[in-house]
């Protein structure tokens, strides 16, 4: 059996089991001291507003910005609007070591502090840099592993993607998202660990453990057609179903019925976003405090000091997001024709780079959807109860906790019954495991938020 | 055999034959006037410079504009500029329309003025529309046929892709290319004509007669995987091998090795493009005959008053754009490892959507390649004949003539002869065509240049 599937089967790890990395993680987190202290603007040390656009930047003009947007969209009905965004022109990388020890595929994972995490540590990829990072703009030293990803030959790579961040509150953001494979001997430092899949995948279902940079990276992970070695083994109850539909491209609708179906969306719905400055978002209110609205909805932006107590000190400033509600993401999937098929909703969102994205079946993030009069497809059904079938999956994740603060969204799958019939909207799709993967390696058809769904997918009991 | 490949074999065409559709291009260009009257801005009826940002835009707010862009690059080395490029941010349709008659599938191509066109007529797409064209913002009639296209069925689309235009002329424009597939019997207009693909090809070679739009929309038809059934057929010296590698996707390289290759040149090569008011174009002198450079580089946009008197007599005014030199674009073919290859640059360009599409192994439109002190790759041993191998295509194509002025660029295929060695910068790649109609699919991989040359393969005697 090929050792990526291997690594997606195996739960029990003889280098470090499930139970001893969660205590591992704990144990992190209890050593060491995080302080996030909110503070003014103006004792924000190194940032500042631009004198004539008003933004909130880095006086090095690196990092990243607080800037202004003008959207006009047409989806559902026009609307037109100005708010903050974060500008950070500029690709990350986001990238994980793997190895096959003893036929088995393992992945480094790192138990990472994040200033905007509600836990302070999670599980993040082997490398996670932003450019500035990489080419050291702090002053700092070079990430560790930096140099296995720079010189990684064609044939080590696993995959290699550049995928959007979240399209409400970055303005076009990308990182890439790339997995390595390794053969020689690596140093490991004291806070990696060597995981398989199958026990990432556990660790996915416990509230805010692995982040989201490493269920990104991951979802784009496709698994060779091996279907009789599956046979017999720990398989979830849709294990089997999933397992088919990953295999297999299409289901009711091809690859190239798919793709004309977002053709004409991408061409019906317009987005048009314009940069403008951020004192001419009107709406918003700059003070010395935050950036918010005068009404409280979607977010805010605050300034924090962060000190990192742990075998050294570090400290620094930075702005941060806060959203102003916990949102709702759920997949619904549903077995159609004999093929498990998950519903997607082709999403125009004011920061994606192409119009519209797939998104979860249900994103609720930017608004609380207890309070909207008309909330989105399938809102009141899920909040009601009235979708009938079988919850798989339902955990707290966060968003990236260095530029959102002490966001968790709550993240549900939901497998509806065989004789549930739902009417979907124009811009919903049913597509299979195998299709929504051809689409994960083509870049930006899949937005963050089904990526971590995607990649939350549980196959073994 | 599948009626699409019976239609690339095919060139004689008992309903219309290649020297009749010639004779009849030649006629209608004949009785039909056009007058394209270079006019002040001050007199170009219905548009006019915005007071507050100087951009010249239609009264209606409609159509396109011309605006500033501010860009940063940092392929080859930093540069950073600005200059005047065409704003029309919305998705027109470009859209043909195929039946099969007696096994054999056609296409209906339409004669079509253009007031850009040097030779007034060309072949053009059944439908060639705006969103303004087909919303009727001008307040003419529907454009013919549009209701097949909105109408059609799933199981109708033969192909539906977004794909760019110009990348050094429009800011981030796409267009949808579309080929529908009719049963019933459709009422067929004098200016339209049902011609199969081996004719389209044909006529492709010669020069300035299939417009861009055309060449746009067909060069992502894929042929079915029929190898046994092109034996003993007038296939070209290369057609054979064409056919082994468009059937064939992996060359020397693999899929997921060339989006490999894509994230990192996109990870590398930043493209930051601001849209700032035409008055802030510094370098650029705005008059009311003409928005030019001093220097005389690049192009000039100009006003045009067009009347064409036909059946009846329509006149409009619109600005238009101008190259100030004749452009080349060379595509390489040679077989490597037994499969024939062709020679893709990954380039940056300022309108582009996603930082890189690939271009061309020559693209030079911009700048005059004879002037220029260290002009492109390749450019210099492709004219001193220190290429070695057979020109396979020679042909002056035309870009398109709703928005450009007399623009035609020569559009050369070259197969390199097997033992000339090249060395490759960073940014080329081999690919098959098998693997070039992939990226199509996905689009915004390939650019308008290189598209237009993989229309133009010859497969057939």
């Amino acid at each position: 059996m090929n050792s990526l599937l291997k690594s997606l089967l195996t739960t029990s790890n003889p280098f470090n089991s499930t139970g001893e990395v969660l205590a591992w993680i704990e144990r992190r987190n209890r050593e060491v001291e995080v302080k996030v202290k909110e503070v003014p603007f103006s004792q924000l040390r190194g940032w500042g507003f631009d004198a004539a656009t008003g933004n909130l930047c880095h006086e090095s003009g690196k990092f990243f910005s607080i800037e202004g947007i003008d959207v006009y969209k047409n989806q559902d009905r026009v609307a037109r609007w100005r708010q903050p965004i974060i500008n950070q022109p500029e690709v990350g990388c986001l990238g994980i070591i793997c190895k096959e020890i003893d036929g088995v595929l393992y992945f480094l994972l790192q138990a990472k502090i994040e200033p905007g995490n509600i836990n302070c540590v999670q599980l993040s990829p082997t490398l996670q840099a932003t450019r500035s990072n990489y080419t050291c703009v702090h002053g700092g030293k070079r990430p560790a592993y930096l140099d296995y990803f720079r010189s990684a030959r064609q044939d080590q790579i696993v995959l290699d993607q550049l995928q959007s961040e979240q399209g409400a509150r970055f303005f076009r953001k990308r990182n890439r998202n790339i997995i390595i494979r390794v053969d020689e001997e690596i140093d490991i430092g004291e806070d990696f660990r060597w995981l398989t899949l199958g026990q990432i995948k556990q660790l996915m279902a416990c509230d805010n453990t692995v982040n989201m940079d490493t269920r990104t990276v991951l979802s784009g992970l496709r698994f060779p057609a091996d279907g009789d070695t599956c046979r017999g083994l720990a398989l979830t109850d849709v294990g089997h179903a999933l397992f088919a539909s990953e295999r297999q491209i299409d289901g009711q609708m091809t690859i190239d019925g798919v793709l004309h179906r977002v053709s004409e969306l991408k061409s019906r719905y317009e987005l048009i976003v314009d940069k403008i400055p951020l004192k001419d978002v009107t709406d918003w209110n700059v003070s010395d405090r935050e950036i918010a609205r005068g009404d409280r909805r979607f977010f805010r932006v605050l300034g924090v000091n962060v000190t990192i107590a742990n075998r050294e000190v570090s400290t620094w400033c930075q702005p941060i997001v806060q959203p102003m509600q916990e949102g709702l993401c759920v997949l619904f999937a549903q077995k159609r024709g004999g093929v498990l098929h998950f519903l997607m909703q082709a999403k125009v969102e004011c920061g994606n780079f192409d119009v519209v994205e797939f998104a979860p079946t249900i994103q609720c993030l930017t608004g609380d959807f207890r309070k909207v009069a008309t909330p989105p497809p399938f809102v009141r059904q899920f909040v009601d109860g009235a979708v009938k079938g079988r919850v798989l999956f339902d955990t707290k994740q966060s968003e990236e906790g260095g530029r959102f603060y002490h966001e968790q969204n709550r993240n549900v799958i939901m497998l509806l019954d065989e004789d549930f019939d739902i009417d979907v909207p124009e811009n919903f799709l049913w597509l299979t495991l195998g299709q929504i993967k051809e689409f994960l390696r083509f870049n930006n058809y899949l937005n963050i938020q089904v990526r971590s769904l995607i990649a939350s997918l549980q196959y073994v009991q």
